[in-house]
């Protein structure tokens, strides 16, 4: 079931500016027995998307309301809510009309079927050639022009590797093509700076509160290939998969470290709490 | 009239990429007395584009085949052809599906109705604050990813400014928010170089035929603001607009120069060369 302004559609109007130019952003949360897991989270990142965009935001409660009618039709125990705003239609040419009405797409997808080990054993990784363009007036946003990591994904076919690593432009490790990624060295976490590239993922952010709130320092900062490559840990995230730890990224081999398990746990924990709420 | 994939329709399903990714390119083209101006060149420009984004390009026959179905369903002199093409539906995220089937979509829309002093007196420019990132691997194309231009297009309403300048992320300047840009200086043509950033335009490249074939010796480089303030003459050009010359950016005031003009009027014979044949 999609729903398109709140209509039960499957088609969109080829003028929107989504479409046209990318122009807008989205969001992809996971469903769980018929909950949409940190929605609020995801309504708050889109508001402050949309503020950033200047487009509209059509308010938490009505998506609220169009979620929960998309997750009540659920078959499945788990699935994935996708969330689309764009600015509408109408302008000329880049320029905005006068008058925005964003469009909302909302979409319920199958929840992917990944094996469990990739959680418990770890996953493969690779680096990517396709690097990240640095722009600080869209870093951080989930705004829908995605090329770069569409292209990234391009790079591979082997089904033994699960990620794709991607760099900046000035070789800083920024963040995995669908995941965030975190390393671990001498007890704290880190995470790349997203000032300048990157998508500031819900999951990422979560898990940076868990960490300060257990006492492991959390530590933001741009950091080069080698320095990842010495990490004791490594892992990436985000809203759908939770954390994968990486076993393994080119030839260099990581084991599933002992602080990469507490943040699951933890992780397991919050979540859990936030779903019973 | 709108032709998807051949079809007369207007809407697209919502599980195209073009929307879900911004994963496409489009065109943008003057239609003079039903003839698409310029049409192989750009036709050779999305070919170029779908082998670097490794989309399988529909076929210049086939397009060329629709292009002339619409332009004759004008009820115009002239108007303006939109061909965009999307790696089509499906894949898992950014993923892209084993089997690609390309959307095409081609659309007629009205000539804009600019008035006719923007090309003999020239228009005024400012300089925008939105940034192009740099990316090697998605510079020069014109593909759906277009949220810096949109940003960039946001930042003014005033009515007497008809085009914003945009400079990289190292403070380059690049091209116009819909447009390429060129000074003149002692002679000499200049414009941006596109390996980091910016669309190259057919308009731009014919002009840099035009001046070459001319005796103008034409550079591509990289500029700072200043620099371009201190040159002789300054226009833009897009294949819509053919050439505006720029009489003010900011506050630094142009005249429209006999090179611009030489360059207007080659361009002219040119393009009605080309739309004899």
């Amino acid at each position: 079931m999609i729903l398109i302004n709140g209509e039960s559609k499957e088609h969109i109007d080829i003028t929107d500016r989504g479409f046209q130019y990318g122009d807008g952003l989205f969001e992809t949360i996971e469903v769980s027995a018929g909950h949409a897991v940190f929605l609020q989270r995801h309504l708050d990142r889109l508001h402050l998307g949309c503020l950033r965009l200047h487009i509209p935001f059509p308010g938490a409660e009505l998506i609220s309301l169009e979620a929960e009618k998309l997750c009540c039709s659920m078959r499945s125990n788990r699935a994935v809510l996708k969330i689309i705003i764009t600015r509408g239609s109408g302008g000329r040419g880049y320029r905005q009309p006068d008058v925005i009405r964003a469009t909302r797409v909302l979409s319920l997808h199958p929840y992917p079927d990944y094996p469990q080990n990739y959680s418990e054993q770890g996953i493969v990784a690779r680096f990517c050639a396709t690097q990240l363009g640095l722009n600080p007036a869209l870093a951080g946003m989930k705004h829908l022009n995605r090329l770069e990591q569409v292209m990234a994904r391009l790079e591979w076919t082997d089904a033994a590797i699960q990620e794709g690593l991607m760099l900046d432009i000035n070789n800083h490790v920024i963040e995995g093509t669908m995941t965030n990624l975190f390393y671990i060295k001498n007890n704290s976490l880190y995470t790349a700076t997203l000032g300048q590239s990157g998508v500031a993922g819900i999951m990422r952010s979560i898990i940076m509160m868990l960490s300060a709130e257990q006492g492991l320092p959390v530590i933001e900062h741009l950091f080069t290939r080698d320095e990842l490559l010495s990490a004791d840990e490594v892992f990436v995230c985000n809203s759908i998969i939770g954390i994968w730890p990486i076993k393994q990224i080119a030839t260099t081999q990581f084991s599933v470290g002992p602080i990469t398990n507490k943040l699951k746990s933890w992780l397991d924990i919050f979540t859990r709490g936030s779903i019973q709420q």
